[in-house]
């Protein structure tokens, strides 16, 4: 019995869809059928690497007979309108994170999806990673007994790497509280049973030049007691992939010695287009290509450092696998190293679609991260505690 | 010129005091001329190591004229106390952290000192480590900006060492806010300016045959809008010695294969009698003397992972220096290895005492330390920001 292969359309092929690219080509159940962009060198480069049909519009790929499924990965802001134009003809989605902007955008692609009868997955985010993900299941087990604490920390380039207008602009979805916090949240709520009760965090906004949120830290608290307790800072000085034995984001060795190199190229730049422009001069169709995507030999897939402090062992999810640091002696519960990266986030999409599976990364979970998300930032502006009222656990605890 | 030793008289003769012992017998402006403690063998111990005066009682050991300044070093729980006999009979004070346990006995020491005109200084804290004033020193100097945000992690085995039995109940000044907490909030205060607006924690109280906070994560929100997150767990699973180069906190050496040791010792205990007992069959006067306390080749003392993000650099103090992570380089600041460990505490004390500079680490500055922990166990009880009012800030920057 083989499964069908998905027939996946791409709406928005820019550097999520590169991250991914690598996936969506080596995965066996996987097909890319159609996309959609509006850059015109993008949509040539498709048609020569997939001999698949492309449209300059959304809403053309999604009344697309062939496309099964689509992909969406266009700027957060069109998030919405793409899933419900996806949802209006029927389609299953995988929408890139952060979900939307609002909680009100998350509900209409819920209702919109919940509607069509159609199948909704929010990823990939690094919720997905396999290390996480295994954690997961450890806790599951309950052979550590509850979780207690989490500690999550992540000191990246974030701020510094180019981007668009709209990515340095917090109403239109800019800074790291959407665009990182979506993935440390998820992480958290995925190893913390999903169901936070309330948050305390504090912004930094310290770079006139980059005016958004760059760092944060927050406090989470979860309808059980436990705690979370996150940090980053997307100011590119301390690295923590140093925590993570120089291991990337992307399970690629890093070079300690290459320090400092996002805010070097970001200085020889002078305004915000010739900045958006760099990051359109590397992307797809523009000098990348599915050539330029090969699944590399790499570790797994991390967003920094994170302990998870159960009644009988702290775990450490890495990129090899899942440290146990129980009462008496600490061992690794080692993951073979990904044949292809980032595939958990499609054999979601793919289990729910074929095997009517309710996936754990539904629209309701992306929306309860995303209210932990905007629910920091309304903390950090108010100064005090946020509760919450849209959270939902995970599935086959019994705390949906 | 040379300045005069300081004639210093011991009140209790534990652990904290040993902890201090090298410092102290090593210190050549400091000479032990007496000493207090029920224990009939620390006393005898004590004339045998410094042929000097004992007493069972505090009081008779502020009366004695040798004495000028009391090192306090009994339980918490005693700490107001002793500091107003020491006042009353006009010595200056070293008082150990944490200060004591309600704001109103820190008060009421403050009080005492100012009516005897006495110097009081509230250590030792690891706010007193060298890497810890240096990064200070370093952000005093303006070369990186303001401080923004501060980010401080320590995973120990705190629970698991024995134990009084008031040092596992809370009501008695046990539990890690109290006795961890007081380093690490005092650390952050001084890296972050001192002065506190308000308090978000939670706190965790896990194991039922240790019933006081073993764990806990706050938020601490700055005047100036800087923010600290720190987290601290203390029950012995995973080691943030790992992240100071297996540097221990007092900075020596430490094995990683050695794991779960202080578990593993508290496994063969039976009952808090039996624990007590333990705790005093190494102590001062029962297996350890003078002899057990030269200073060793070590690296400086620490805390656990501490990094302080400025507009120009993060600044990570180490047990070899500050770590200086800039735009474009990072660097370490080199300190060079303790000759004297803990020193810092006495100089801070004798400069107070022969030069009348008034110390950063004053009964004004404990108390704000102690503040920050009080509000810590509140928030966590009443799940809510708890807001400060007797913040001090670091002298010479007109914050005080
Ligand atoms: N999960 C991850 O690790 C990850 C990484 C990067 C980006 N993302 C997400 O992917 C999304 C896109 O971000 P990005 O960094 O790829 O941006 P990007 O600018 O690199 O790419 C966006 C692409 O969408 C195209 N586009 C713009 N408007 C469109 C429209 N109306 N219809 C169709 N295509 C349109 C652009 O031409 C471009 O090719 C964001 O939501 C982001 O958060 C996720
Ligand atoms: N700064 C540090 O690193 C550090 C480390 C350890 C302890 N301490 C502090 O030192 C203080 C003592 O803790 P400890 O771990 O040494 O405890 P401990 O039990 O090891 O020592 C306490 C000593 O005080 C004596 N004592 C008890 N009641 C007394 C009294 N009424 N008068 C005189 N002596 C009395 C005891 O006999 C004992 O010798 C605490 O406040 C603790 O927080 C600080």
């Amino acid at each position: 019995m083989t499964t069908p292969v998905l027939k996946l359309g791409i709406a928005g092929l820019g550097r999520g869809f590169m991250l991914l690219l690598p996936t969506l080509a080596a995965h066996p159940d996987i097909r890319l059928v159609a996309a959609a962009d509006p850059r015109e060198q993008a949509r040539r480069q498709f048609t020569a690497d997939f001999s698949a049909a492309t449209y300059s519009d959304v809403a053309d790929l999604c009344a697309d007979p062939e496309v099964e499924a689509v992909y969406i990965a266009t700027p957060h802001q069109f998030h919405r309108e793409h899933v419900e134009l996806a949802a209006a003809h029927g389609k299953h989605v995988l929408v890139e994170k952060p979900m939307a902007l609002s909680l009100e955008d998350c509900q209409a692609m819920i209702d919109a999806m919940h509607r069509a009868g159609r199948w909704l997955v929010v990823g990939h985010s690094h919720s997905f990673d396999a290390p996480y993900l295994r954690a997961s299941d450890m806790i599951a087990s309950q052979d550590f007994g509850a979780v207690r604490m989490i500690h999550a920390l992540n000191y990246t380039d974030f701020l510094y790497r180019p981007r668009r207008p709209e990515e340095l602009d917090t109403d239109q979805g800019g800074g790291v509280v959407f665009s990182q916090a979506a993935h440390q949240v998820d992480i958290v709520r995925l190893l913390g049973g999903g169901r936070v009760r309330s948050v305390r965090a504090a912004t930094g906004n310290w770079d006139p030049s980059r005016p958004t949120e760059g760092a944060y830290g927050a406090l989470l608290n979860f309808d059980d007691g436990a705690f979370a307790n996150m940090t980053y800072s997307g100011f590119a000085h301390f690295d923590s992939d140093e925590f993570c034995g120089w291991s990337g984001e992307l399970g690629q060795p890093r070079d300690p010695q290459q320090y400092g190199s996002a805010r070097a190229k970001l200085a020889s730049i002078h305004s915000a287009e010739e900045e958006a422009a760099l990051k359109n001069s590397r992307t797809y169709g523009a000098g990348l290509s599915l050539d330029n995507s090969k699944p590399q030999d790499s570790a797994h897939n991390h967003f920094g450092l994170v302990i998870v402090s159960c009644d009988e062992a702290d775990l450490r999810p890495l990129p090899q696998g899942v440290e146990v640091y129980a009462h008496t002696r600490r061992y690794l519960e080692p993951l073979s190293p990904p044949e292809i990266p980032r595939r958990e986030v499609l054999d979601e999409l793919i289990t729910a679609i074929r095997h009517d599976r309710r996936p754990v990364h539904t629209g309701e979970w992306g929306m309860a991260t995303m209210e932990v998300c905007l629910a920091m930032l309304e903390s950090a502006r108010h100064g005090r505690e946020v509760s919450l009222s849209h959270q939902v656990g995970l599935p086959g605890t019994g705390t949906l």
